[in-house]
């Protein structure tokens, strides 16, 4: 998988809460992808968990901000982002795992309340 | 593990490259830490392995320069910054995992060519 691919799946990611559509979402993510955001809550397991997780999130109307540049090492995308949400931001830093057909098997998402 | 903890740990690693100091990295980590870095690559398993990575990586006179703050979720910390080194700059996504003594027992780096 090429960088510019992950650059890719990223900006989808953006794309999607951008536009509310969850058809994105489901592109992104692999059949038996886990996402666990924050790291330490429980996780989602499967596309459908995942689909319902963000569901909740997209409605809320959160818009993500890049504040700096997607890193790749071996499978992985690694990128900074702000969530804005009306006068509140959350600086965050997202893990995505592809897997082989380029879907997102895995995606932890570090952040606490120290960070809002 | 308070926030203020982690960013100091965070804080003493960037000191560390400044002044070239292994015993600031000796006292980070844990006794059976594992570095991954970049990840994909070969793992530095233990303290002597990892002091060993590092001795190269601090006489290289490669320096730290935070770029957004420090993420944390659960027993982590996540976050970015540049090494820079002469004209060449790097960016890299660190992450953190401490134990209940407050060493660091992991580190995974993510950075790949495409971020020199």
């Amino acid at each position: 998988m090429e960088y510019a691919d992950k650059v890719a799946a990223v900006e989808r990611y953006v794309e999607a809460f951008d536009k509310q559509d969850m058809a994105i979402i489901r592109d992104i993510y692999a059949e038996d992808a886990i996402v666990e955001d924050p790291v330490g809550s429980d996780k989602h397991v499967g596309i459908e968990a995942v689909c319902a997780f963000y569901e909740g999130a997209l409605g809320s109307g959160a818009k993500l901000v890049l504040s700096g540049p997607v890193r790749s090492a071996a499978n992985t995308a690694a990128f900074p982002f702000q969530v804005k949400m009306g006068d509140m931001s959350i600086d965050i830093i997202d893990i995505f795992e592809f897997n082989e057909a380029g879907k997102v098997v895995s995606m932890k998402a570090y952040w606490g309340p120290e960070n809002m």
